[in-house]
């Protein structure tokens, strides 16, 4: 049926794919399906109580301010609180260098409204967030593509991509949407001397910094960018830096922050009065009610007891079920580990082999700007328990073996 | 101090600038001031106990889901219950016309993400909804104003602004924001006949339908859209909807829907993917649990009782303390009342005799995109006690008087 809606489009609306991750979350919804398709977190780990009991204190004490308009920039404490955990790691911010946002994907989305123009060129590993570039190509930019390796971006060809002039470069150095890659102290550091020799800042994705199960933390590309400039007070680096509530309380909240310098931040928060006001009142209130004395660090420990479990049972299944030539990261924490199956196969066709055999994943092309990686696909180990992930890496192994034997 | 993102930001960012309703609201926080300004509910209406009680029983039996990602369109038992609340004021709509945003804002900027090219004309009433302005000038937006008297559009000034070729028309016709008008269904019926002949198709702004205190309530444009066209099952029309919870429950969920037609819906809940994912699922469980059994029908009485007695004393405290000279809309429902001083006067200029006084209001000529109406200026009348609204008033009269004799 015809309306006169039709026709009027804008020319962005072309650019604009249904994610290919959301279209298959709905095929994920059969029973007996397991699927390692999305990217949740384990529902085990919700803090049920602890948000009760916040709900009840903010109505009870808060609950004219809980529920009524708010500021664009965020609810202060919940920025105070952020700030001290920023200074805590050594970047320097108060908070008129924050900005809570709906999310990391509104930060992404704000970022593209206040930063590409139709036709720039922003440079991105290959793969990269998913995300990103849906927030993206709404604003019509276009992706210079860095390869990657087991230890992520591959900054030994950064330097050829810095000088087609990209807008910025966007990165995820901690256990990498979506491959599991972790970026090492050296690549940072090459990243942060060769964005600040050709002048592009860096945006760096940290929603899974804190959820690391094996090995040493590792300093945020933003910290070592601090770190190489003359400190005069609060942060005026090269480098804009996203995180998110969603991966250590619960997503369902909607809360992320972005940490930038003052000018942006006051371009972001212009950018979001006329995107949604602010972000709601009650689940700041509320989220800063549970945090705000410590219990996030305690709870982060439970979270990482819990997907470390995990992703061994994965890593373990992968061992036990995959056939020969299949092969797949080895991530040191975050949710989601990556399998590459030899050359010849498409893990996008093969899909259907999987769900028949009522197991899913996403197929990796969908994470490369340029179409490739079609033999690649990502895992999420967060979200089913670890009986379920044996049971669906089998079955996974099971479709694979009759195509790949 | 000078950062690498300084000389980076994307054209639209000139024509983003703060919102003059925020940046005084600022003021406004100084003790002893009476603010007029903003358009925020009594905090007295909140039903905070009935939110209590969703919260604990939403966390109680349905806390993974309510803290778990959640689809982009919206909770499907929310968007159930306001497509029964639709379906009983005439309009056929199922599920899939409806999509939830984060607040009416975010409806207005994905309404412009999806459809306006740089450039391309919108239809607005003069004066007309500052936040839509905000949205549409990021996407690059120009208007075409129309006239408007005490009953809102003039539609006589229709046809000759329809010619110019707008891309749609936007109008609130319920108690607009600011001036508090209504528009009567002769001239309803008119800008439905005359949209259909030109082919272009309606927004509709409806925050505030449910808050009439006096009068008989209006058939929604949507809905004398629709009784003009063939029914075939569902809404196809040439409008599309908007409300929001924020007046009838509360602003700090940042809650609100769009009705339109289906692939208007798809379009936008692409958009809204790459925008922030979805609206917080948690919000949207609780709102359904507090609304599901026609508790909202209940609360509206209570908020009507409230904003009339209000709106009666701000009425009377015109009538009172306004020097001879100044005129002011007798609004039928909403949250404000418009001003008018004599048209040698600037409102804006008067804001500081006005804050002197310990009294705040918005300048008129920010709602009109040409820049006219420099004489006006919109007073709230939701959100302060009669009482405050009398002494208000009375500071107000002072400040004018100064000036006005």
């Amino acid at each position: 049926m015809q309306t006169p809606w039709d026709y009027r489009y804008a020319q962005r609306t072309q650019r604009m794919k249904a994610s290919a991750i959301r279209e298959l979350l709905k095929v994920t919804e059969q029973p007996d399906m397991i699927s390692f398709g999305g990217g949740f977190p384990a529902a085990e780990v919700f803090p049920v109580e602890e948000f009760k009991r916040a709900c009840n204190y903010v109505l009870e004490h808060k609950g004219a301010d809980a529920l009524q308009y708010g500021g664009t920039d965020g609810y202060v404490p919940l920025r105070e609180m952020i700030s001290r955990h920023t200074n805590r790691i050594g970047i320097n911010v108060d908070i008129d260098n924050i900005l809570i946002t709906s999310g990391s994907q509104q930060a992404l989305d704000l970022l593209g409204k206040i930063f590409i123009n139709r036709g720039d060129r922003i440079l991105v590993e290959s793969p990269t967030y998913l995300g990103a570039l849906q927030a993206w190509n709404a604003y019509g930019a276009e992706y210079i593509s860095v390869p990657t390796d087991e230890y992520g971006m591959c900054t030994d060809h950064l330097e050829e991509a810095l000088r087609i002039g990209p807008k910025f470069i966007y990165v995820l150095p901690n256990f990498q949407n979506p491959t599991g890659t972790t970026l090492p102290v050296e690549r940072r550091q090459k990243l942060i001397e060769l964005a600040d020799r050709y002048g592009v800042p860096i945006i760096e994705d940290d929603p899974y910094g804190q959820l690391r199960y094996e090995g040493d933390h590792l300093p945020a590309v933003e910290l070592l960018d601090s770190q190489m400039r003359v400190h005069n007070g609060s942060y005026t680096g090269n480098v804009i830096y996203l995180s998110t509530f969603s991966k250590i309380l619960a997503p369902g909240l909607r809360l992320a922050w972005v940490i930038a310098p003052k000018e942006v931040i006051r371009k972001l928060s212009l950018a979001k009065q006329g995107t949604d006001l602010h972000t709601s009142t009650f689940n700041q209130i509320v989220a800063h009610e549970v945090g705000q004395h410590g219990f996030i660090d305690e709870h982060v420990k439970e979270i990482r007891r819990v997907y470390s479990e995990r992703r061994n049972a994965m890593l373990d299944a992968l061992e036990e079920h995959m056939p020969e030539g299949v092969k797949w990261t080895h991530p040191q924490g975050g949710l989601f580990l990556w399998v590459e199956l030899p050359e010849k196969f498409n893990a996008t066709d093969m899909l259907q082999e999987a769900i028949a055999e009522k197991v899913a994943y996403v197929p990796g092309e969908f994470f490369h700007p340029d179409g490739s990686g079609k033999n690649t696909m990502r895992l999420n180990f967060s979200y089913c328990c670890p009986e379920k992930i044996n049971e669906g890496i089998a079955r996974l192994g099971t479709a694979f073996k009759k195509k790949l034997i």
